[in-house]
C-alpha cells in the first residue's frame, strides 16, 4: 500500500497550472506512540489557497515547496495510538493533498456523520459558512429593507451570505459568471436578482437591480464588480472584504489602492465627513482647549491678505500645497486683534 | 457702500482657476424684520470646497452657479433686528464669499473673542479640529506605542491629528510637500519623522520611518501616499479616510477602486479572515443548523471525482468559475454516504 501525495513543486506567476504540482508515491506513514493514522476521504479546495502558493506577505505562511499541497481534509481514522481517537472516527484536519497522514492528533476535530453529512464540515457548517455568517452579520450589519449585493453568489461563501441576508429581510442582488449560475442563485437560493457579470453591462444592471442604492456589498471578487458597486453605494454603506478572486492570479498589482493588503491584514478603511459627528463637539472642545492650554497642541494660521479679490487665488493655492496650517482669507480688519499682521 | 461678491461662475474640469469666479459689486443688503446684517471679517478656504464646485454625487448639494461662492465666514454683526444678536457680536456663519450678508440668523454661532481668537473657530477649535479629533480617536482608535502616519501633516487637519496621536503615546510619521513643511512638522509640532513625498522615495522612506509597520493611516490625500502606506500596514490597521486632496482635481476617475465614493458616502471597507472569528462558531452553528432544518438555507456541493490525480485540476477550476457551491475533491469512498454519486 502506497501513499499518493500531490507535491507543491513550483509557485505560479499568475494562474496556477498542473505544472505547479507533481504526483509522487511514498510509503504510508506509521502511527507512532500517541499518534493517529488517517485516510483522506475528501479534500477541500478553496480560493484562499492561491495565496498560500505565493510568497507575498500575507496572513499565513506560504506553502512550502517540495511538500504536499496544503488544505483541509476530511478523513477516517484507520489506526490510533492516541486515547482521544479510535479507528472508524471521522475527523476534519489539515492533512493536505495526500492519501494518508499520521500525527499526534493536534488540530483534528471529530465529525459525527449522524448529525450532518461529513462534507458539510468544509462547507455550509464549516469555514465557508462561518465566513458568510460573520462577514455579513458582524461587518455588514444588515438592517431589514436594505439592499445587499453579493459577488460570486453561486460560490461556497456567497451563496450562504446572500441567503442569510434574505433571512434578515434584505433585498439581495447577486453576481455570477454564467446564466446557469444566475438561475440557480435566483431560483434555488432565493436571491431577488442575479447579474451575469460576463454578459451584462454592470453599470446598467446595478442601476436596474438596486433602485435604492447599495447598503452592503459582500465582496468575494474585487476588480470590476467592486468598481461598479462603488458607484452606487449609499451613505454609511458597509463593504465586508472577504475575497478578491478576480485579482488573486494577477502577476502584478493593479493600479490604484491595492485592497489585497486591506484583506490580508483585516484592515479597515472608513470614510468620514465631520458633519456627521457634531455630537462629539463638547468632548472635542473640552480636550482641545485643555491641550492648547497645556501647550500639547500647537497650531499655525495662514491668514492671506488681499481681501475678496484674492479669495479665489488663496483657495486655488490649497491644491498647490501653498499653506502651512489653516488658510484663512482676511476680508476686513479684525477689531479683536491687537497686533498688526 | 457696495457689497463686493465673488460669484461662482463656472465649474472647473480639473484644477480650479480664477476664471471660475467673477467679482461683482451689488447693494449691501438691508436687515429686514427679525434679521441680522453682518460684515465679513474672515473667509475660511478649505479643500472640501473643490467638491462643491462639481456636480458629482456627493454628501452635499453642489454650489450654485451665479451665486457667491460658498464657505464658512467669521463676521461682525453691524445691525440686528433679531433679539438674539446685537451690533458688535462676532459670529461664525456660512455667508460665502461676500463682504456683507443678511438673514434671520439661522445657522449663526456667536463667538467670544475673550475665550479664544475668533479665527480659531474655523481652525483648531472648529471644523478642522473636530475632524482631526473624531477621525483619529473614533475611527483610528490609537493605542500607546502604535505607529500613526498622517498625510498633509502641515495642513489644518493633519497637523492636529498628528499631535493628538502624540498625546496618545504613538509614534507619528507625517508626509508633506516641502522641506520647510517637514521642518515645521517635526520641530514645531513634534512629529517623530516627516517625509517629503515630492523628493523622497516613498517606499524606502516609509520603510525607514515605520520599522514596526503602520497601525493607523490618517489619510488626507489618497493617491501615491495611500498606495505606499498600504504596502506597510499591520494586521488590524485602521485607515480613517478624511480627504483625497491629491485626487480632487482629477478630470477623470483614476483606475482601480475609487475611494472618493467611500469618503463621500462615509462608507466602510473591512477586510476579514475567518480565522480571527472562531469565537463566533457556537452562534454560527446554532443558527445555521436551525436555518438548514427550517429550509431557509440551501446549499450545493460540487464533489469532483478523479481522486488526488485530479486535485490540481479541480483547484485550478475555481479560478475559471467552474463550480456551483462548495467544491470538494473525493479521494476515497465515503462510507457515510448511502447514495451513489
Amino acid at each position: 500500500m502506497k501513499n499518493t501525495q500531490v507535491i507543491f513543486k513550483s509557485r505560479p506567476e499568475d494562474f496556477p497550472s498542473e505544472d505547479n504540482f507533481e504526483i509522487v508515491q511514498s510509503d504510508v506513514p506509521q502511527a507512532g506512540e500517541g499518534q493517529v493514522l488517517r485516510k483522506t476521504i475528501y479534500l477541500s479546495v478553496d480560493p484562499y489557497m492561491r495565496g498560500r502558493m505565493s510568497t507575498m506577505r500575507s496572513y499565513a505562511e506560504p506553502a512550502k515547496l517540495g511538500e504536499p499541497m496544503v488544505g483541509s481534509t476530511i478523513s477516517e481514522v484507520i489506526e490510533s495510538k492516541n486515547p482521544r481517537y479510535q479507528a472508524g472516527d471521522y475527523v476534519l484536519g489539515l492533512d493536505g493533498w495526500q492519501a494518508y497522514a499520521a500525527s499526534d492528533g493536534k488540530g483534528l476535530r471529530k465529525l459525527d456523520p449522524a448529525q450532518a453529512p461529513i462534507t458539510t464540515s468544509v462547507g455550509v457548517l464549516g469555514m465557508p459558512g462561518l465566513t458568510a455568517y460573520v462577514g455579513l452579520l458582524d461587518i455588514g450589519r444588515p438592517k431589514e429593507g436594505e439592499t445587499v449585493v453579493v459577488s460570486a453568489a453561486a460560490g461556497a461563501v456567497g451563496s450562504l451570505a446572500g441567503q442569510i441576508a434574505k433571512i434578515k429581510g434584505c433585498r439581495v442582488v447577486g453576481t455570477a459568471g454564467s446564466d446557469e449560475k444566475c438561475t440557480y442563485v435566483v431560483n434555488d437560493l432565493g436571491f431577488d436578482v442575479c447579474i451575469n457579470y460576463k454578459t451584462q453591462d454592470l453599470k446598467e444592471a446595478f442601476k436596474a437591480a438596486c433602485p435604492n442604492g447599495i447598503d452592503i456589498y459582500f465582496d468575494n471578487v474585487g476588480g470590476d464588480v467592486l468598481d461598479a458597486v462603488l458607484k452606487r453605494i449609499n451613505v454609511h454603506a458597509r463593504i465586508p472584504l472577504i475575497g478578491l478572486i478576480s485579482q488573486y492570479c494577477d502577476a502584478k498589482p493593479r493600479p490604484g489602492p491595492n485592497l489585497g493588503s486591506i484583506l490580508s491584514n483585516r484592515a479597515l478603511i472608513q470614510g468620514m465627513i465631520v458633519f456627521d459627528h457634531t455630537d462629539r463637539t463638547p468632548d472635542f472642545l473640552r480636550d482641545m482647549t485643555q491641550w492648547l492650554r497645556e501647550g500639547k497642541v500647537r497650531y499655525r494660521e495662514d491668514i492671506v491678505q488681499g481681501g475678496l479679490e484674492n479669495a479665489a487665488r488663496a483657495f486655488i493655492g490649497l491644491f498647490e500645497g501653498e499653506n502651512i496650517g489653516k488658510r484663512i482669507v482676511q476680508v476686513a480688519p479684525d477689531p479683536t486683534r491687537k497686533e498688526k499682521r
